[in-house]
């Protein structure tokens, strides 16, 4: 008996900024699951700003995605029927199937969740993977010590906003920059420090030097391009730079300027590291373990921006670049 | 009974290229030495490519130099009078007061040298800070493994040529980047794998993939610019940039476009570092011991440029700049 599901295939690769000519949406019928397999329905699925570097048609750390097949993604959805042991019909599952409203893959393929008493999308932002990237890469590269200055960009965004949070459980002095005085509102009222609306500041190095008047010790990059050039120019010397993304320019047709002051690198002895959130695999434990606990005592709170169905998904993945989002990007799948 | 010394004063700073105008030569007579205080007449004064960096007015890790005052930096000389125990006629010291013919300084400011057995001048190049740092920052921040990649700018150069020596005796496969032909002979003969000539290679990038088909593990920059963006591209996952200078670009009189590819970064999962010798000092009784060796053992060899007389020192310095030296660029002074 046949399992109708709609999923987003990519169509064509994107040119410059992603358009909704670039993807497509089919309707397939999912057999029933073989042994060892099992049939989950998605319930959320994730768009997130790495999904652009997978739509070029070249060598890095993942395979590109393959012309008309359905994307991936991290996705978080229920067990139907299992043919195998270790997962029962009811069981909250995460996968990399995003992207479709259900899918028959082997078990191993999927984790099972601990439901710890947060809302199931929690596992796609805070508890998920974005949560993981800001957890990792600021405690492993960044060395944060209570006291210290951190800059974080793109701090409206779903790690950006989390790395916030956590460097002010650390005892940090934290300076953000985002696209809207409303998401600089919220990053204030979860308690950072200093924030810079980037998109009407004018000046952004003027903008981040007032913001931080010491300088700073790390330097969270999400977005490349110009904060990156603010970041080498107000760092303190022997400054972290964690290079967790360069959304700024993921989309650019011509290769973009670099910072035209990477000397600094050498006078102020900066150390600037990038990362892939699976290098830090051994973290997760320790992850899960703080994040839940800081989830659950208030310390670490979110803002999602949702839409709603698997055909509205380019959309929501588009928002990602013109800052249509605050805080997780999500898609509602029933 | 006063000492006739001459010394180079900076004049006026520089503006791009460091000219003769910049500089001046005074004459001054020495006093005696008093209590707790040494003369000294120098052999030998080092210039190397950091100092461009002093000539400008601006903030850094050590004070610019000041108008007016003789210049700075390393030198080794012998002793003629001393009014400290700990000092006698005849001993061999290294000061950082070169660019002068003799100096009276308390003790407590030169350190005396135990004469192992290589000529005086060694311990202003592989044995003295050009070795350090190489040897310090190929270790610490490149963490060599035998059978990796090592790219090395700026190779015909004190620090460059040592690195090659050292990646060599770890075991790596060795790239270098010179500019002339007789340097990258040299390299050659000292066991380098394979070299460019950045002058004559036409396409850098196409040069240093042909030296470097499977990409490079480790560089090490003493140049920056085109090389950088080379270096990002052919960088093979977690490679180790180690920022040790960025010659080409101390003379700019406009902020030098950065590398267009800094992505790479993120996606490579570069670590990139910038270091200044005197951060890793821990690391000097190591470095003597095992350079004295391998310098003995014929393993570490270097080339000299050589300019005779302290009113020659600013075209010794200028030759840094222009690739007139070949290895260590030193000035004799008696």
């Amino acid at each position: 008996m046949a399992t109708r599901s709609r999923e987003v295939r990519l169509k064509s690769r994107p040119v410059g900024m992603p358009m909704a000519e670039n993807f497509e949406v089919a309707a397939v019928d999912l057999p029933d699951p073989g042994p060892g397999e099992i049939l989950v329905r998605n319930s959320w699925m994730s768009v997130d700003p790495y999904m652009r570097g997978r739509m070029y048609d070249r060598p890095s750390y993942v395979p590109p995605f393959a012309l008309g097949e359905a994307l991936q993604g991290g996705a978080v959805g229920t067990v139907v029927k299992s043919n195998d042991p270790k997962f029962s019909p009811g069981d909250l599952v995460e996968s990399m199937f995003g992207w479709r409203e259900a899918f028959v893959a082997p078990a191993a393929a999927v984790t099972k969740l601990q439901n710890a008493g947060v809302p199931a999308q929690a596992y796609l932002g805070v508890l998920g993977m974005p949560g993981m990237t800001a957890y990792s890469g600021f405690h492993r590269i960044g060395e944060p010590k209570a006291g210290e200055t951190v800059f974080v960009s793109g701090a409206g965004g779903a790690v950006g906003a989390t790395v916030c949070q956590i460097a002010k459980i650390r005892g940090c002095t934290v300076v953000a920059s985002a696209g809207s005085d409303q998401k600089t509102a919220w990053l204030r009222s979860v308690g950072v420090d200093a924030t810079v609306n980037y998109k009407t500041a004018g000046n952004l190095l003027k903008a981040v030097q007032e913001a931080a008047p010491k300088g700073i010790d790390i330097y969270f990059d999400n977005v490349g391009g110009a904060h990156l050039e603010v970041a080498l120019e107000v760092a303190r010397p022997f400054a972290r730079f964690i290079e967790c993304g360069m959304i700024s320019i993921y989309n650019a047709t011509e290769p973009p300027p670099g910072p035209r002051n990477m000397s600094y690198i050498v006078g102020k002895r900066i150390r600037m590291q990038g990362f892939i959130v699976i290098d830090y695999i051994d973290m997760r434990e320790q992850f899960y373990a703080d994040m839940t606990q800081w989830v659950k005592e208030g310390r670490i709170k979110w803002e999602e921006t949702i839409a709603n169905g698997v055909e509205n998904a380019p959309k929501a993945f588009f928002n990602l670049f013109t800052g249509g989002n605050s805080g997780k990007m999500l898609v509602k799948l029933d």
